[in-house]
């Protein structure tokens, strides 16, 4: 029996050291797995705005690249927000919803957020203070914006002004046009999350360079696309973040016939994304 | 004794088992290898034509990411041709070589060839004409032309221009002004491989936009980036291709930092491509 049992640690230890030799990089330890740290995105944002509006990829896959994310759902059929590994839907009547996962996205990026740092931002900061802090403490870690990155702020605001955009039927029409239709919500001291990520500047084209905002209420009910907000005046916030050295970019399989991805949309995306 | 074999086999199937649960993805069957199929990117085409000549990952990785593909070398060190899963290197003087796997790139781009389709190309093509047939190949198969794409062509050549690019030390100069100072070599009758890559429109800033060619002759002792190329005249040559739906990009630890990455270079890209 000694002789038996020898053999079968022996054999165990085999089975270990096969299996850690086999085992994907990301599962071998800190250092490799932050080499798998991306941005997942489905979809390019040229082809969005130009009205490609169907849905290549199902929330269910999507949902496996990433735990905090944002996008929209096929037909345009309103914002999404990616929480805690949850989809949420904040459709044109701004009465959030949770999707089946069979529903596909056009665009959408996600990321499996673990947070590497923490922003400190002034209390009653605007949107475009708050980001100025993010994109201070990100050069501060890790030295320029060249990366992506995403950050989750649970906080409370004075006010904060979101919006959703009306489900559409083909023949899509381009997002600019779309987007001039859309639902805005105002909200005064509210408390909720906001869901950000930020594409360097070389993204253009491909996908949305600077910060893109998203909100959900605490009680995950109402929410949005981002047009501003201003924190609560009072104590600073803490918003953990995380930068991502990789992308990885997912087209559809019945490609983007007609559209239009060779001229610049720089102008047209400053419209949709901030335009109240 | 009897039992002890019986421990061991059962402790190898425990290990066998144990080892496929943790194999990647992509070994676990035709299906989700196809879902693995990507163009491998390593840095931004704006950062290098910038000047980021500073190499980010060695090429030992890179080769594990695909077996067909191009790029460059840490210090603009030549032209990069991935080949069979060999990397081939086209310094300045023309003649090529294989750099050690510790070697560093700042800019490459591969994939896992495995050809979908082939496509005829009339004998005497020029460069323009061979581009022309692969996007009619490639459209005619898939639809458009916003996947990725990779061609492989083995072929006789009447005539052949390629170049390549002195090694740089910093600080670096942007890369249209060193490509003035390009080794040209032009080859008459001369059979090799073209490998060429194809991005989307949407790509521009991050990757390079339509096709780009490099050329390692039939002994893989010359070569470069083509500038132009005219197949042999007599029979049509047929090109195996691949298109892929995604893409996946890696950036550099070190960060770009002081590298301009807002402006349009497209009229840069332009030239250090394709100017002779």
């Amino acid at each position: 029996m000694k002789h038996s049992y020898r053999t079968f640690w022996a054999a165990l230890l085999a089975a270990a050291l096969l299996a850690f030799s086999l085992a994907p990089a990301h599962a071998k330890g800190p250092k490799a797995r932050q080499a798998t740290s991306e941005l997942y995105q489905v979809g390019v944002i040229d082809a969005l705005l130009a009205g490609a509006y169907g849905g290549s990829q199902t929330l269910g896959t999507l949902r496996g690249h990433g735990t905090l994310g944002l996008g929209t759902f096929d037909g345009l059929d309103g914002e999404m927000v990616v929480l805690d590994g949850v989809v949420y839907q904040v459709p044109f009547d701004g009465v959030v919803r949770r999707p089946a996962m069979g529903v596909t996205t056009p665009f959408a990026q996600v990321v499996r957020f673990r947070p590497e740092g923490a922003a400190s931002l002034p209390a009653a900061s605007n949107l475009k203070a708050l980001e100025a802090a993010l994109d201070a403490a990100i050069t501060a870690k890790v030295g320029d914006l060249s990366r992506f990155a995403a950050v989750r702020l649970d906080a409370d605001f004075a006010s904060l002004t979101a919006r959703s955009v009306p489900r559409q039927s083909p023949p899509f029409r381009p997002l600019a046009e779309v987007a001039k239709g859309q639902a805005v919500f105002r909200f005064e001291d509210v408390r909720g999350t906001l869901v950000g990520l930020r594409g360097p500047d070389f993204v253009r084209g491909l996908g949305v360079p600077g910060w893109h905002w998203h909100f959900l209420t605490q009680d995950r009910t109402r929410g949005g696309h981002v047009l501003d907000c201003t924190l609560a005046s009072g104590a600073e916030v803490s918003a953990p973040f995380q930068t991502l050295r990789a992308m990885s970019l997912h087209l559809p399989k019945s490609g983007l016939s007609g559209m239009d991805l060779g001229r610049d949309r720089t102008g047209e995306l400053k419209a949709v994304e901030s335009s109240k």
